[in-house]
């Protein structure tokens, strides 16, 4: 009959271990200890994939150095090309909020590649004498520099993912501020009539806003690729080879085929969780810019009829249980939450970096949870965006048009040809007898009817046209 | 042969259900339109329960109206107490970050209740003619009234159990306080060491800490207990009879046993979540509070060697990858993790309270997800401590009491008797030789031994004891 | 000749100091310490105020206790009412923020009482021989509970101001909610179109709103009545009389006017700042809730002509340097901000009181700084906004009154009598035509006349007005 | 008789100003409006000389297009660089705080450059016909591109001075770092044990993680150094010469002699605040590390007989009342503070970000005023750290050395020779008895007295040094 269950002992006893887990002992006791979130690391495979492509790479430079046979390193490469293809994520069930600096998680790694490699050299889970999870799969590592550099390769595919969803919302603004190019609209400042502009002005502005920030983004990658692998304990790479360091980062990139380079300074880059910090400031942004461009859609299609109702968002779901005939503004409704969390974990991360003590900073799990978070939702929350709102936002272009009429702030496109102290007499008399801007010049005959519709021509009003002859 | 999908119709249109589902055509749509989080309501069953206390209270404030026939009542009534038994939390599917202020979460709980009842009276799905999610499980209602008075019910729930949580911790560390009463130990303020105290001082300290804490929530949640049941739209009470609001209110405390009153202005209390600001406001209070007593026990314990000693955490599991016999502090640190998080919460909430406007704040659904997920997080976590730490602690009696004879800060005690500036001599003396304080006071003739014997004593030291006798 | 400066030392050696100044030694030290801010400590009178009071206070109790004799007592006495007088706070020059946890604040109290004192006595600035800082002035006192008492002596004092400007600001929004109480307009939820409402019940939603925090600050204002004074270095008492406690406490009440009690546990009371970030989270709360109120406010008067326009805001200032007429939101724009900074400063007062370690927090500094801060800048905004905004608000009836005819919205009101169905064919109808709801019901025949002009009338659509009789 | 005041009038009426002062009647008219923080804007000397680079550039830029004469030119580009030499600071009296989005800051300058430039050609304050704040200094500007461009100048310059002071402080740190470089010491994760490094080592990456946020600052410099000049209002640029932008710019660079480029887009660079941001975010990270590195060094000197112990800080001031020859660590205290206060105004302004709506972000003075804040304060704590502190350390070479000695950690160096299994039998037996390491290995004669004393040569434990000879 087979066994049930294996025995596997560490520093502190021994426990039972079903044979169906791939882990061990360590993850058992962490998954004991730590009952927080209730979310488990298996919910982010970018981190398991980038676990394991650490560990192949050091069993690859353990390999050179002659630290470890051909076989053990050939079963370890395996198993973590099996972590690859994502077949054991679920092995990886420790509470992503932990105590500890991430060594749960980095045994979690351990054990499974182990007790996976142990099968493909037809031994049986718990045969640590033949493949051992510290001494083997482990080997020149420590939690200290395994699991922050796992951390910043998921985070640099984060990173990656997040461009590209950035780059969907992006086009779809674009093409709205194509298809809105000749729309004249007034632009408000501070909510009261400024002058006009088109409605293409404003969508491009938006567009523009999302790709200045994946330029961002692209500049702190250059941060996230500085890793401290080799560093072990402290970063004074105690118990490695001195050829390893430089090894192990060459085999890196060999397996993730990304840029990353060791910091000058393993010490420093032990402790040193800045970069996070760096990281969810950028996200925070790229939050508060969002957030900015959904309160704007929801202010232009408000209506539709006591408000701005410039464009219409498609409908996407009855807006009451009440009001008949009520739709509501709910995809960038639900986007700007998604910026109020992003903001909120920033404070999180940031009070997490400065906790860090001495040789380590211990609290690199919530950091690094916090900000797989807010990159997952923010890409979830863009493409909702694009799909669900942009693409199909369409414009009242009457509507537009006639605010720019009715306007008064039309009188400052003629500032250069009436001067300011008539402007504001114009401005006045608009305000105070509800006329508009265009009958009371006329009336006053301070330009002829053709100056003035020359004057006031869309192209004219909406970009730098003042020729500069008609000096007051 | 059965059909498998049923038609479900709105202000958009139809939509295929399949029959094995309560909720109906506007959860799915908002199932569809909200794939942001991951989380459905499902995580929340408190919410769930009170969203079906709100439904069968109002359904019995409209019978009792006789706008609801007698057996609808009953069905929808029966239909609630089916919710109460959490028999159908799996059909709340909505992602919990959602747009629409709540109305997703609404028509969930209505839709799921309507097919409920409907087949208790022995009714298909979606033969709304009988039983309508909006006609009828939602009469009177709006989701403005519906869904912040539901959060409120689930919120003062999470803080009763956050209460109990925080009584188990607080024991545990009185239990502490009253093993350690004895144990004299040097007091640090600014990390330099100050004047004596006994190590049950100090934990009693962190279990009145706690205690003060479970009073101010008592005092929140009056706050809390403050509902807009009845408001309806926007809190003019559109749609209702002038009777319902009072009747819903006594139905309501009937059905939940909770002391829950109307506020006192329906308009005000739609628009306003300063309750759910002040809530979270002491939720982070808390979480500062607890952080700040994580980093003690863990200054407390460093070492073994080369830290402060006085105190042994019980050991949770092997602490390190690669450092042989290190264990290290993990429940302390994943409890300050919680609190980092928590406090981030409290930023994401402020930022959507503030982002209301006008007669609504349409950013609830962020704010009740934070304050849950707080509350949830803090139990868990205030749990963990209390049994996987506090009641494990050890202390180490001899380096506490040799750290006090050893100390400079002793000189303070003897103050009043040989005055700041003999003692400052004393002070300057024992720094620069490093010897005992008690040995040349001695040398000195400052005192004699039975004096410095008694005015030394732990009792003498750590409470109020000058005479005023000897005055200088 | 008359010497111009005098020799003082402490435990570092000598300094010399103007014979004009009253400050002392540590003083000097700390000024050049701490140049942070270029705040001095004058800049907050009320703090000086309490600082005077609690030594006062505990003279008093000391010379009850035969500890200091009744000349020194009535000098000391005698130098604080000065300072109550406000006549030396230009001694005051320690920088805001500061390390030491205070001691540098509480030096420069004790100095500067010491050398009135002295002068009153008819001594010079610095023969402390006669009355000395430490051994007169600081008697049975440490830093670690003068000073975090004084704080909560002048926070009670500010927050006491605070109400008094949320009432008057109350009180703005108070009469202008009864000017408005008849004028009709549109409520709006999720920036859409939503029900009737009037704007009285609009205007009495912001008084409401700001009453209910003026009582949450009274509630506390009861935990900042809880004083640690007695406790001295780390709460134990050392160097104190077993009754000096309970005697200085009384004293403080006389001197005070003010119901402080001593804190239930004095270690505890030493080292925990949680009363101060509970302040500033409700701070916080009021500072997004008028945020909210004056979000609103500009929503409200946007315009003039592609705007809401509903109402006008007294014109403070030309809104433009470049386009005449223009006039914008200025005042509720600035109290914006202010709430944007107190909510920043609640993230700084929660860092602050996180750090805090084992006896006691060093940051009170900054917390104390941030507390004042707020406030003062509240008051300011608050008052501001009362006078120089609310108490000029104007509405436009008409412009309010037609978006209510014009509205879909208006269905709404209609759902009891010509049920959800009905009422969602006429707005789409309604929308899709851009005719009025109106016109529909009555060519629809849905309704008489009569009927639909009763159902109608503002009365009936701002209140629960539902009879219950025209059951669907 | 010479007058004492003369009239100016604006769109809201005339007012009286005193002919002392160089401002008019919109700065009164914001004077009066705004008292809120009682910071006038001459409190940021750079912010003012900033706008009169912008008002030189301009002018220049005018007369080139012909429409401002040679001698208005002149005069106004005289006034300006009398601002350049500080002569007319006090001039500028309005409210750091204020509402119109910088309208008040730009008409103070308008107003302040015209008189003094009337002064220039021989008129008297106030006689605009010749020079006119709005039609010749404010000429081709608006408010919204002038103001954030001199916000932008200004911090360019501030966080050139931020980097000035980072470098000093740096140079302290790796002064101290080679002084400490021999000095052994344990090395700690998580307040454990660890194993050794040296002081050096350790000092080194305080002066290395400063020295990446120089360059960090250096990136975003990048940032701030595009402007939105020639947008005008909203960025259509209305009013302007087609030329004008571009020759705006070019005048600019002579002026400043700073890189400053035409962003790429007006119309979204006018209402586009996430630069400020971006570097807020980089403040708050230099923030939180520097926060936690002097959590280190108070940590590292703690004691000096009951804490680490390992340093000595510089001794600034007695650090008590009541306790004799207590010190206190202020310095790194004051510090932690400052970077408490950073972070807050980070949140304060990512809300004033957030809070933008459609063509400008009215909160620019808000998120100017922290920034400028934040980089001032940390100039001062930089400086006193660096200064005060760092520069006066000393090391207890003793006291880290026994540390190791002591030390469990050790056995870590050992792992490569003896192997993981025997290493935890060795820690284990150490700490149970009390013994060291050195001397069980010995005992059990796992290794030689000559391999033990290679394998613990501080430089060898300190590196990368295992060969790769003895493989387990």
């Amino acid at each position: 009959m087979k066994k049930k269950y294996r025995i596997e002992c560490d520093l502190l006893g021994e426990k039972e271990i079903s044979n169906k887990y791939y882990y061990g002992i360590q993850t058992l006791r962490a998954k004991e200890n730590f009952s927080i979130s209730g979310v488990p690391l298996s919910n982010f495979p970018k981190l398991i994939i980038a676990l394991a492509q650490v560990k192949k790479a050091s069993a690859l430079a353990n390999n050179k150095l002659g630290l470890l046979d051909d076989e053990i390193c050939n079963a370890i490469c395996s198993a973590c090309d099996e972590l690859f293809a994502k077949k054991y994520h679920k092995q990886f069930i420790v509470d992503v909020i932990q105590g500890g600096a991430g060594t749960s998680t980095n045994m979690n790694a351990n054990e499974v590649i182990a007790n996976i490699a142990l099968e493909l050299i037809g031994k049986k889970k718990g045969e640590y004498e033949f493949i051992h999870p510290n001494n083997h799969v482990n080997m020149s590592q420590s939690t200290n520099d395994v699991y922050p550099t796992a951390v910043r390769l998921a985070l640099y595919e984060y990173l990656c993912k997040l461009q590209n969803k950035m780059e969907v919302l992006k086009e779809s603004f674009s093409t709205k501020a194509k298809e809105f190019e000749k729309i004249i609209k007034m632009g408000r400042t501070q909510l009261q009539d400024a002058v006009p502009m088109t409605l293409g002005q404003e969508f491009n502005s938006f567009a523009l806003m999302i790709d200045d920030d994946i330029k961002v983004i692209e500049m702190v990658k250059g941060l996230v690729a500085q890793m401290n692998l080799g560093g072990t304990a402290i970063g004074t790479g105690i118990n490695t080879d001195s050829k390893y360091a430089a090894l192990v980062k060459e085999k890196l990139e060999e397996v993730t085929n990304r840029p990353f380079v060791t910091a000058c300074d393993l010490v420093k880059a032990t402790q040193d969780t800045s970069t996070f910090v760096h990281v969810s400031g950028v996200l925070k942004s790229i939050a508060t810019k969002i957030s900015k461009i959904c309160n704007d859609l929801r202010l232009l299609s408000s209506g539709p009829r006591t408000g701005i109702n410039e464009i219409n968002l498609p409908k996407m779901q009855p807006g009451s249980s009440i009001m008949p005939g009520k739709v509501n503004p709910v995809i960038p409704e639900v986007v700007n939450q998604v910026a109020f969390q992003v903001i909120g974990y920033d404070t999180t991360i940031s009070l997490a970096s400065e906790g860090g003590q001495l040789q380590l900073n211990v609290f690199e799990p919530i950091i690094a949870y916090n900000l797989f978070q807010s990159v997952n939702m923010m890409c979830n929350a863009f493409e909702t965006l694009a799909f669900k709102c942009v693409d199909g936002i369409t414009a009242n272009e009457d509507v537009c048009k006639n605010q720019v009429l009715n306007s008064i702030g039309l009188v400052t496109a003629l500032n250069p040809y009436i001067g300011y102290h008539n402007a504001t007499a114009v401005a006045k008399e608009a305000l105070n007898t509800n006329r508009s801007v265009y009958d009371i010049v006329l009336e006053k005959k301070l330009l002829s009817k053709e100056q003035l519709d020359e004057y006031l021509k869309p192209e004219n009003m909406t970009h730098p046209s003042f020729s500069g002859e008609c000096k007051l």
